[in-house]
């Protein structure tokens, strides 16, 4: 066997109106998540629903044990968010039975494989971005220890993925930019990963030429719902893609950037995009429909795009690094099962280049 | 619900050799469905299995009732071939468990659709392009009466496709072509169908812009494996396409062409493709998106394309028909669930004149 591509998900697109009917009519034992800024924002119904509407970003070791303590088990959780309420609702998923356990050992040792009691997801995104709402993992911190984890069972995808463009509509301009930038990056990653095939290219394509097309687009005019609506099927393509390949050397470089810059996460993995595109060039397989998904002539027209839809903002200085901060990034760039993932796995000394003429 | 998209199928990108490894390693109650053509040709030890090995081409109710009364149930059908094999397979999943009834009367009143009992398919092309292996229904003819008749279920989706490019290598330069413009047909039509979202929008695309690549190449070099993968592959997406949405007007009028002049469906149902897209589109969505994918900057670049690939073949008197016969072909080109898929119901005064104009 060369390969299998299977993504369990089915998708549905909603307006807003039928999603909250659909919300309205469930009657299973539903555990909820989402801010209260968005179940105010689009005055959701909830009432139903066990709900946990604290605002998540990145969830942490602390969060989750407090979570597994405090709720009952759900016959289906709802997560709404970007990343990382969905992220939290496959680590409930996935732990919940062991909860009487240490759940970092859990994690670490991936205990929760076997579980086959496992909760079923509907994963709703907020964002065009992440990608989660079609993967089967996800990424749990510990703040306490500088670490992250990785929760990954194939039991994990969601069970399905609810598309609705008006809940990307409150995100401003910086942050559709940088979203939209990881849905990119996840994208072009998958395209060059080695275990990239013809048919997770083909997806990868489909996301590339969307995004070219439709980011700018949705930067001019925030509140129009067609561009959000494929923005969110670019996103959604680049998951589908990545889901089967993982990302590559522009993600690993991403984290220290994040973890010691607060770089948000979109930004710090496509600021690396460029170099890393320019010296995986000869692994690039159909260089030709891979030019036609960016309606480039040759690199350099991705480049120009680049800077343009990021108003030359994807150099490190921009976010407050120096040239002094290289060295202590590049000691922590090269994440194991991203860098090895790349056609190239860069050494430190590359690394640094890379960093270097993107500062 | 605006709408929801589901294929459930796993599919396998193997080489000759891995195909047959998997072959020789089934311990199930096997139905294997293919001609002793390929058999031969691929040295495909079958020894294992229940054989149907006839050639067939469009399956008609005396081979299904005949095959039927022949085999005991099968554990699992591997079915390998162009559309028909694939469809035969779908016809025995359905029907094995009434098979003594009356055939013809299960199929026309859908008495197949409660089945609980339906024998799982692993489908294996062997040309790039009927998309058979990733759609829920199948053709079984009646030409006693000069009908034919759809089977349609969702556990009808074959459990596993497996792809494997030297199989399609047998197709000669012409069978390449009608097969590939028969995958153009089932992409360009998802893509304007009245069911079509943005999803399935997306893959069409995705289909266009390989076979616009890939099969002049593949017409020009038939023994490229590479090139027979990508045709493959945009067989497959057209196919996941038009599997959520069904085809169209080109379809539609195909039928008598095919039934009364024998021509061959890929070109029957392309001869019209381009008078049908030009009515079409004002109905045509992502019109930027659309003519990317077929690196077009208008509708005259896709016109062109057509008729260098086809070597001007894409007329009706190259297939012997006259001028005269064209009212008796629009009597028979109203197809219901195809033309009335189409953004524009073609009256008979429009039929004509598409005809006329690809005379
Ligand atoms: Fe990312
Ligand atoms: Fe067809």
């Amino acid at each position: 066997m060369d390969w299998v591509y299977n993504v369990p998900i089915k998708f549905f697109d909603y307006d807003l109106n039928q999603f909250k009917d659909r919300l309205n009519n469930f009657n299973e034992n539903i555990l909820f998540i989402g801010s209260k800024r968005v179940i105010n924002t689009f005055e959701l119904d909830v009432s139903n629903f066990q709900v946990i509407d604290e605002s998540i970003s990145n969830p942490d070791i602390h969060l989750l044990e407090k979570v597994l303590d405090k709720i009952k088990k759900p016959d289906l959780i709802i997560a709404i968010g970007g990343g990382s309420s969905i992220d939290l609702a496959k680590a409930i998923s996935a732990l919940y039975d062991f909860k009487e356990n240490d759940i970092l050992n859990l994690i670490k040792n991936k205990i929760y494989l076997d579980n086959t009691k496992h909760i079923p997801i509907i994963a709703v995104p907020t964002t065009a971005g992440t990608g989660s709402e079609c993967t089967k993992w996800a990424t749990i911190w510990d703040f306490d220890d500088c670490k992250k984890y990785s929760i990954d069972a194939d039991f994990l995808y969601p069970t399905e993925s609810w598309l609705i463009p008006e809940l990307t509509l409150t995100m401003d301009e910086d942050m559709t930019l940088a979203t939209g930038l990881d849905a990119l990056s996840h994208a072009m990653e998958s395209y060059w990963s080695v275990p990239s095939n013809v048919y997770t290219r083909v997806l990868a394509r489909c996301s590339i030429s969307i995004i070219h097309r439709y980011l700018p687009l949705a930067l001019n005019d925030l509140n129009n719902l067609e561009y959000r609506k494929q923005m969110l099927m670019g996103s959604f393509f680049a998951g589908l893609a990545f889901s089967n390949t993982r990302t590559t050397a522009c993600h690993s470089i991403s984290y220290p950037l994040t973890m010691m810059f607060g770089i948000n996460h979109g930004f710090a993995a496509a600021i690396t995009l460029f170099e890393v595109l320019s010296r995986n060039w000869e692994f690039v397989k159909e260089k030709d429909l891979f030019l036609d998904a960016w309606d480039a002539d040759d690199l350099i027209d991705i480049k120009e795009w680049l800077d343009d839809v990021s108003q030359n903002k994807l150099h490190l200085s921009n976010f407050g690094v120096k040239k002094e901060d290289i060295p202590t990034i590049v000691e922590e760039a090269t994440t194991g099962g991203r860098m090895d993932n790349n056609p190239i796995v860069f050494d430190k000394t590359e690394i640094k280049n890379i960093l270097l003429n993107n500062l």
